[in-house]
């Protein structure tokens, strides 16, 4: 067997694949929906189950690695780290099939409305994305902590997207099914940023052992 | 410190505490959109911030006898497993409340249909969460393979409820509103049912070491 150093970088190499797959369905997925992007979906569809093969051998590694090294503190810290980030990058990949699923019928709508809202959610939620990954590569405890605050602009967001597209159907039934495919789009965005908090929590655990979930105050 | 038996049983113990509080969040949220009790939302989100506290807990506790016991084998795949299905539970907290605040909206639109439909969906999630949890208790696998299929009834009856929905609103715009509310509730319920399904994976994952996910085949 490999030095146990040498294991957890697997392991970490493993996550940092997964990431890898999920971050492109998530561009991908918004390329769909933002450029009209019909092959955009396609591959997102295509990728799902290269991702869930993954998320599978990731699980395992982490408990062999439990089992066989009965590791303590940080090294502890890290799996149990990773088998939640694991989980969290699995459900992205899964709203990012939502995502290219409701582009593609959004292609069968007439556009409804110039979708600058939504290009604006959806770069904030890549950079929360990224920047969580980021600080879970780099343990950059600041980082992290960055993504809990964008939270809250995401949500805000939503709640104006949500408003909008009610009053959109309102107007004209004609808009209605667009228009519940963009509702969906923007709810499946807000929960890709859900999981980059989570794992931004898990981050901040991983570094400093300190669990900050469900603490807003903390959060700061 | 406790024999390692007991503290299983500690952990074991701080699960179902956590799953009866979700049941019941459950059921009351049921009860706020079925019965329009407006009670009984409010009751949910009072013991919002009480499931959270215990998700913690609990995670804090698996993780530290995983630190001081190293375990081997049953003993590691049964806290491994309950550190999933502890997040599972968490998330089905947050499902209840998400139902009950749009129970508290439906209250303000005019009713739009008589609700069987929900009402059937829900009684299906319910019994997939009551069997899972039962199938984790009792390490029943086949239990927890009724709940694998479960999931595809649940989807159906959501997709047909989704369309019925859909004509209201473009019927009536004056029914969007509370459509969207109904489409939201109906949303929910499938997630949920989606958790259970996880419990019962991790259920059969904890009894024969098996990892079923995103194996259809494996599930019948």
């Amino acid at each position: 067997m490999r030095h146990f150093f040498e294991e957890l970088k697997v392991l970490q190499g493993k996550l940092l694949e997964m990431s890898a797959f999920v971050e492109v369905a998530i561009q991908r997925s918004i390329a769909a929906v933002l450029q009209k992007d019909s092959n955009a979906a396609a591959e997102v569809l295509r990728n799902e189950a290269r991702i869930n093969q993954i998320e599978i051998e990731i699980d395992d590694y982490a408990v062999k690695l439990l089992a066989l090294q009965q590791p303590m503190a940080t090294d502890l810290r890290f799996i149990v780290a990773a088998l939640k980030i694991n989980t969290d990058l699995e459900r992205m990949g899964d709203l990012a099939v939502n995502i290219s699923e409701r582009a593609k019928s959004l292609l069968e709508q007439p556009m409804i409305k110039p979708m600058i809202d939504m290009g604006h959610i959806a770069g904030l939620v890549q950079s929360m994305v990224r920047k969580s990954l980021d600080a879970f590569v780099t343990r950059d405890s600041e980082l992290a902590r960055s993504v809990l605050a964008s939270d809250d602009a995401v949500d805000n967001l939503r709640t104006a997207n949500y408003h909008e597209l009610v009053s959109f159907m309102e107007k004209d039934p004609h808009n209605i099914k667009a228009a519940l495919d963009l509702l969906a789009i923007s709810r499946n965005l807000e929960r890709i940023a859900d999981h980059s908090t989570n794992i931004a929590e898990d981050v901040l655990f991983l570094v400093k052992g300190v669990d900050v979930r469900h603490h807003a105050e903390a959060r700061g």
